[in-house]
Formats: structure tokens, sequence, C-alpha cells
């Protein structure tokens, strides 16, 4: 199965982007509860001059999942997205492929739901207001994200291109929010319930100071996410219960990265499950260090697999080989066969080859006629 | 760029398999000796009971490649292959993929050029005979690479599956090479010039033992590539010089998993580049402990998407978002204005956009006339 850009957002406009960013946060708390259950290993990543290209694996005993991303800040003067993903769903029995799927849209909501998630578990159960720091292209899936789960009904924004901020606004009230454009950080999170920083620059930024604190609060921290790039100041944390997905890769890639390897964290999962506090008063400062984790995109790509199977008719890419005889690979290269082959592969396939084979089968029939 | 298994073929069948196997050759031989210049590192394993799924990543300055690749033992009793897979080149600079590639039959394709690559490097100038333990998928592909490379004119076959020997008689037969089927092991092997095992069982076997070696061998070890399954005595690898791709992987994955870790092993690419000795006699026994490297894949993918491009008329696959601004991602899922703006970036997109892409387009346009 395939599931492009446009697949996907037709599949979230069917639903509604609200809907979606439910049922997402609901997958990805699912798959949270029972963390103990996935092979997880740290991300793997090859760094250029330029940016990073990463691919972050992960498996249950049912089905494996992987993403491609890349992380290019100069990308915005190509108008390329700064990030882009893909990922694949796979059959643990067999090692084939379920879905194929684009990410970069994926990537936004499931980090977005994740976002929610957390500060569902750790924010004061009455904020309505959040400041958003950053307004680009992650930014109105936050603000939704926490709409509809938080009941969020103000946002105080604040970016130093005044272009994005006002893409936000006019975003976000074509989707009925309240949304209000700031001078300055500190002007924008002054007396919000929830801080949510989401900026882009590759280095170390201190964009929210503990003179900026407020009893309460809840910072939802989603731009510090890889070696060198970080936004909130060192004693933010110290002030703060610092909450992370998974240690050992934010120790690494977050704004717990400033901090000695001591400096104690709790891992969100245990607060999912009852076996660890989150927040103890509504006076508690709680940090949400999010980095984005592989079981979050294991989550989306099931959800999207669930929602376009029931769809049906979704395109299906031909990737791996059809075969009359599994041990006969080479059956595909004999000159005088392989066209024969082929037809016959392609007629016996089930579920029916994909058009582009159906198309090369037609070619090799009228060529044989 | 997306080219199926049916493309692959396609691009094979119209070059012819032999000009392909020497041409991916010399990319993967380009590509070896040049070995300080790719920023390498292990392949991530996912294990479970009945195989597993592994990442392959590499890149250089201005190329990035990773592998998906699985390995089922059990996938042959539902006529899936043993062996799938498929691969990504993108460009270091922006992390945009540039090809997405079946690699089934285009791993089958690169380990035998790595294979011949290997041989013409450190078996006799004057081979003439090979023995081919294993007689499955990757074997015909085997035979072709040496008898293209090595000017190998007999093939001595040996298999447990009977059917799989006949299999490859006909294949190699209709390619107007020399095959005959042995009754065991030590009937093939004997006064053999070259040995290659290909086998596929996930298990510690002693295919090779010393009492068949005779002076000047060259043995090409293939089907050892992974904890737990070997094929070779490792009384064989003391006799032997050793030659590897990359030791750190191949100490875990090899034949060389056996032996101590201070047992001497030579890195490839430096008998390639001049750096080492290969073969100083026409007596030495030497041995290609082959597991695939990721460097392999890169070449050959840095191949098809050459090739590929010079034949032109290759499909496109819509997997990352086309946008008209890159910081409005949300644009894609805004009610009222999402269907314009998706109109818009199909028109504009260069290249066009792919077909499916287009068929949303018009979708939307005839929803909105």
């Amino acid at each position: 199965m395939f599931l492009s850009p446009v697949d996907v957002a037709m599949l979230v406009r069917q639903r509604g982007i609200r809907r979606v960013l439910r049922e997402m946060t609901e997958a990805i708390e699912e798959d949270f509860r029972r963390w103990s259950e996935f092979d997880k290993s740290p991300r793997v990543a090859n760094h250029s001059p330029d940016g990073v290209i990463e691919l972050m694996p992960v498996s249950d005993a049912k089905r494996y999942a992987f993403k491609y991303v890349n992380g290019h800040p100069k990308n915005g003067l190509r108008n390329l997205p700064t990030v882009m993903a893909f990922g694949v769903l796979a059959d643990v029995d067999t090692g084939m492929p379920l879905l194929l799927s684009e990410m970069t849209l994926t990537t936004a909501l499931r980090t977005a739901a994740t976002s929610a998630m957390a500060a569902r578990a750790l924010a004061r159960k009455n904020s309505k207001t959040m400041a958003i720091i950053g307004n680009g292209a992650q930014s109105e899936f936050q603000a939704l994200a926490f709409a509809e789960i938080m009941g969020i009904d103000t946002f105080r924004l604040f970016d130093t291109d005044v272009a994005a901020t006002h893409k936000l606004i006019a975003n976000l009230r074509a989707m009925g929010l309240t949304a209000v454009a700031c001078e300055s950080v500190r002007e924008a999170v002054r007396g919000a319930d929830i801080i949510t920083t989401v900026t882009a620059d590759k280095t170390n930024a201190t964009i929210i100071t503990p003179d900026m604190l407020e009893p309460g609060m809840h910072i939802n921290g989603v731009g510090g996410d890889c070696p060198g790039k970080t936004e909130i100041h060192s004693e933010v944390l110290r002030a703060a219960k610092v909450f992370v997905e998974y240690e050992p890769q934010t120790r690494i890639e977050g704004d717990l990265q400033q901090m000695p390897t001591e400096f104690a964290v709790t891992e969100l999962w245990n607060v999912l499950n009852g076996n660890a506090t989150g927040r103890a008063s509504n006076e508690d400062i709680t940090f949400f260090d999010s980095v984005g984790f592989a079981i979050e995109d294991y989550s989306a790509l099931r959800y999207l697999y669930e929602e376009a199977t029931c769809d049906g008719n979704v395109g299906e890419l031909p990737l791996m080989p059809l075969l009359a005889d599994s041990k006969n690979l080479f059956g595909l290269l004999r000159p005088a066969n392989a066209d024969r082959e082929l037809i016959r592969a392609c007629d016996s396939a089930n579920p029916p080859a994909e058009r582009a084979t159906q198309v090369v089968r037609n070619q090799l029939v009228a060529l044989h006629a």
C-alpha cells in the first residue's frame, strides 16, 4: 500500500483534522503504555555540513516500522520543507512491507499528538491559554492538538519572522480559534498556562529564561531536538520537573543535552502507566523535553494503515518482485521466458498488481501477440 | 524517481545482464577505492523468532543511500523470497530522496558483482571452473558474474534440493554456459579453481572442510552472513588468507564470527587500492568472507539512477509534499483553501507531478467546477 502526501491529506480532511489528532493521540498513548514490548534502538544519523538524515526503526512482536527523516535548516531558502519524511510499516513474520507512506505531514500530526498526550498527563487540567514560540510548519498542528485534547482556546504567538505569525493567525482563525500576535517572547508567555517552543534554528538558544516562569506552567519543548540545537535555559530545566520520551536519546538530542548526566528525568510512559508521578501540585512547573521517538511513528503508521484499509481503494506500490517460484529470482531476467514469467506473475497476483505493472504486462502481451 | 522490480528487470534486459554485472562491478570497485570518503556505520537489525529486518545506511559528501532488507529463511514455505529489499538514494545537501528502488533483484546483482570484484583481485588469473554450493535465488547471478568478469566456463553444482539444481542448470544452459550437477559437495569442489558457497540455512554449517582444499583455490563465501549462520569450517579459515568488506561488521556476521578477535583479516578495499597484498602465489588459498556492505548498495543505486535517468521516461513517486510555501505545511489541510493549494502545487510542480497526483488534482478541479 502506498500513501502520498495527497492521500494522507485527503484521509485527514475526510475525517477532520481534530478527530485525526485525537485518534492519533490515543494510538500513541496505547503504544506508550506497552513500552516494554518494543525493540527500541537509538536512531542512526548521517550528518553533513547542511543537515542530517536519520533512520528511526522500532518493532514489536507483530510489526516493524521505520522512518526516514531529514533536518536541513537551509531548505527554506530553496522553498523545500526543513523536515521531510517517509516511513514503512512491515510484517515481522515475513519482512514484507505493508505500507509505504509519506511522513512529512504525518510527522507534524504525530508530533502534535505526542505533545498533547504529554500535556494531558502533565499540565494543569484547567489550562486555557498557550504561547507558541516559533510559527513555522509545525505550529498549526500543535495549536489544533492542544485545542482538541486540552481545550485550549487562546493562542499567543511570537516568531522572528512576522510573515510566519500572520500565516499561523490566518490558519487558526479559519479553524475558529483565537490567536494573538505578540511583540516578544516575554509578552507571549506572560500569563500562559502552557508554553510551546517549536523553533527551527540549529543553535544553542535560550528562548525561555527562568525569569519568565510562573507557578503551574507546563512547557512543551519541541524544537530542541538534535545535538547543538536547544531552546530552553538550563535554569528552567532545574526549576522544573523534566519528562522525556526515551532517556538515552533525549540525553543526546533534547534540551537535556545541556545538563549533567546525573540530572534526573522521568520517562513519560511511566507517568501514563501510573508508575511515576507527573505534576504533584498546581504550582509545579513541568517540562516535556520532546525530541520525537520511533514508537510515535509506529503508532502513526499503524493508524494510517488501519484507516486507509477501512477506506479501501488505496494505491499499491510494486516494491517487491512477484515470482512464480521464490527460488527463481533470475526468471525475471531469463531472455526467452522472462516475459511469460512476468505476465503469469502479474495475472496471478493477489491483490491484483499495481497499475504500472499491469501496463508493463499489457506491453509484453502486445509484444508477443 | 521510482523503479519497481519490473522496471529494474526491463533496464537489465535491455542492456543484457552480463553488461550490467560488468558495469556494476566497476561502479562498486570505484567506490571501494575511495573507502575513506564514506560515513559508514554498522547496520541496524531488528530480530524476531523467524527472521531479521535490517537498515543499512551510508553516505559520502554528495549522496546518501540506505537499504531495507529482510532475512526470513521460512519465507520459501509461503513462496515469498527469503530476502526482499528496497533502497533509497538521496541528496545530502537537502535530504531530498532522488530514487526509491526495488532492491531484491538489485541485491542479487550487486552481491554477485562484489563477489566477482573480489575474485578478480584474489583468485588465480587462469581460473576456469567454479563450484556452486547452494543453487537458490542468488546462484545464477553468481555464475554469470564469474563468467563475465573471470572467464569461468564450467560450473559444478550441488544443492540438497535437486529441483533447485535443475532450475540453475536450465537457466545457465539458456545463457550458453556449461553446468554439471554433482552428487555431493566433495564431488562438486574437486578440481575447482573457485568455490562459491551460497546456502540459505540459518545454522552453523561446515559445508567446506579442510580436506577438500587444493592449493590455489579461491573461496567465495556468500551465505555465512549473519550471527549463527556460517558455512565454512574454522580450519579452512586458518588455512587461507581471509579478506572482508568491513571488518567490524564481518566479525559479527561473517564466517569470521567463529574465529578469535585476534585472527587477522584484510579489508578488500586495501587490496584494490594497492595498500595490501592479495594472493602472493598460485598455491595460496584465498577466502572472501562476503556479508554484504552498504557501499555496495550505494554503488548499485547510483548506477541504476544514472542509467534510468539516461533512459528517461521513468516513473515518479509523489513521496514528499508539494508546497507553495514551505512554512505552510498546514495549507494541505486547511478546509477552505486546501483544494486550491493542491491544484496550484500540482500545476507548478517541476518536474510535473506524478500521474496519481494529477488524478487527484483533476478530481479536485471537477469538484469545484
